[in-house]
């Protein structure tokens, strides 16, 4: 079209819109409302974290126990999701059937105010995650039953045990710095889905499909699965000499914004510290992370990413890998409804163009001809 | 971030990528791989064409055939996601049943090339779409049993009728228009989830979900709605008057790309004249869309869309309401799947940045002392 302002690919660099819901930097700092993650991760509960990203400001004491008791009581599932779920091939992937429970459950409550469908969103991510592997394998299903909130009962459904508090703060921890993180691809399919003015179900099963991507949710997955294949220090050096020969990415490291560190791998590398000192078990793991942060530093000079060391914090928890892109949604899903209602309130439809590169002026010949 | 650059909000005219698929035009031109929309809507097949936009080229007789014997072969609908349908609420949205249905499939495929999944989204569309509104309600599934073809086979499964010679044309030409339109809301969507190299079916279900937004693929039930609320010519003056009064927007007439008209529109405004002349029903109908027509470039210079004339075409057919938007993705699907494509190759996450307007510095304060 003439007079399209032509901009870089993949809208690197680019600012689509405002915001006021988080602001993440190239400086290696990141903010959720103004308050840094830092912060945040080291004092905040998730729910007061989630009530921050979604309205704006700190709960007080009233505000958080209604919210709280909000969540506990939309987590109830209705039978015909968990009817659904138990229908699926037991081989499926946990982020489809996420996306499939999440989208059974629109149907359900189709009738609800924008303001409880969210809440109900929220409430049963984390007991739709839990359940997504056990259903379609013809296992009985969890339920949040206990008062322990939302991240660590995530935990002890997955677990089917009762962790311990180190275990528990660790999670939440983790949780809370996978909450928000401005315009990623999740969210920014979420607002793309918003700008149509559809519903929030439909706006967050969107974010869930674009959460499946290795190049986004997945890449926690591939990255414990890279640590568990390399699992000695020693074959650090030659893994990233062989990829860097091979022009391949290594997963859980780099970042579109991050150059000089996220801050959030370095927290989480902290917190996989003091696990493994305290719990005493995963000190090789630990060792063979540290090595291979070190080694992408010096011959790449790109440093590892929140995937990357919450990766082996989940696999010491106990949590399967196939849970990693699941639990990073039961978190993150806050940040999207956040976008969600910060598209709504813009009212824009989302439709850019594209240069178009492709033949002109064809003539159509019958088939016959051709 | 420093350095990001603002771009207009919804993207309005911002090229975001290059793209061989299609190309609409503010001068009310769209063609499809180079080919006038006006000519491939008059001459060819529905299949030929989504062969066309899918692969770039208008196909051979042997390519068309080995096309659509594929795609009838990959229309068969495992019972399992018919049994999901079915528990689903009676009253449940077309749009939600048929993402539920495609994200239910996605299990059952999952091992299958991207290109099976490809044939296997397309072909089992309609027949999603057409037992969209009968499972919820106890009917028995319909299924695409004879060679008509992917239109004309929709159309029957939709009516449980053999539709006329001119209907199943008229019906094959509006899908034909709606199958693909550069960068739409949808389809950005299916190529933002693309670019985390998810599956088609997960990039596809996002697009279902875009599209179920009322200022996106749910304006033709909308446009439907206003008509039959509307009925007589005479009040049209006065609706068009208390709109702009209210500063409401009429759906079905305005586009971001087309200006002075929508060359879509233009052609289903001929069909659904030939219709009516043909069958002798619908001319109140058609002088109806004719006037608001004429009214809305009078007092707005705002000219009709797609929309605004595919659905009298559906309702004078026997379409139900509820379908149109299932109809739509019906065909927009082959538009959807080119994007998917297209993005993959690109292999660059869509990841844009956004201005941060919130606060800045906030401090912690523990919850006791807010």
């Amino acid at each position: 079209m003439p007079g399209s302002l032509k901009v870089p690919k993949g809208l690197d660099g680019v600012a689509v819109t405002e915001s006021r819901i988080a602001k993440s930097d190239s400086d290696g700092s990141l903010i959720y409302r103004g308050y840094d993650i830092r912060e945040l991760a080291d004092k905040a509960g998730f729910e007061e974290t989630a009530y921050l990203v979604l309205n704006g400001t700190l709960p007080n004491r009233a505000e958080l126990d209604s919210f709280s008791s909000r969540l506990r009581k939309a987590s109830r599932v209705d039978d015909r999701v968990f009817g659904v779920l138990r229908s699926l091939p037991s081989d499926s992937h946990p982020m489809d059937v996420l996306r499939t429970a999440l989208s059974v459950v629109a149907s359900i409550d189709e009738r609800a105010s924008t303001s409880e469908m969210e809440i109900s969103i929220a409430a049963k991510m984390p007991v739709l995650a839990a359940n997504s592997i056990r259903l379609p394998r013809g296992l009985q299903p969890v339920n949040s039953e206990n008062d322990l909130g939302l991240a660590a009962g995530l935990l002890a459904m997955i677990t089917a045990r009762s962790p311990a508090e180190l275990e528990l703060w660790t999670f939440e921890r983790v949780m809370i710095l996978y909450m928000e993180h401005d315009l990623n691809a999740s969210s920014f399919t979420v607002r793309v889905v918003a700008s149509t003015a559809a519903d929030p179900y439909a706006a967050v099963t969107a974010g869930l499909a674009a959460l499946k991507g290795p190049l986004h949710g997945g890449a926690n997955e591939v990255a414990m699965q890279m640590l568990l294949d390399l699992k000695d220090p020693a074959k650090v050096h030659d893994y990233v000499q062989a990829a860097i020969k091979e022009k391949r990415k290594i997963i859980g490291f780099g970042h579109r914004v991050y150059k000089e560190y996220d801050p959030r791998a370095r927290m989480c590398k902290e917190y996989l510290r003091q696990l493994v000192k305290s719990t005493g078990k995963g000190e090789g793991l630990y060792q063979l992370c540290d090595a291979l942060e070190r080694e992408m530093w010096e011959q790449k000079k790109i440093p590892p990413n929140l995937d990357f060391y919450a990766a082996p914090i989940f696999y010491l928890l106990g949590v399967p890998i196939p849970l990693y892109t699941p639990i990073f949604a039961s978190s993150r899903v806050f940040g999207w409804l956040a976008h969600y209602n910060e598209q709504m309130e813009e009212r824009k439809l989302i439709r850019p163009d594209a240069e178009y590169v492709g033949p002109k002026g064809l003539s159509y010949v019958p088939i016959g001809d051709r």
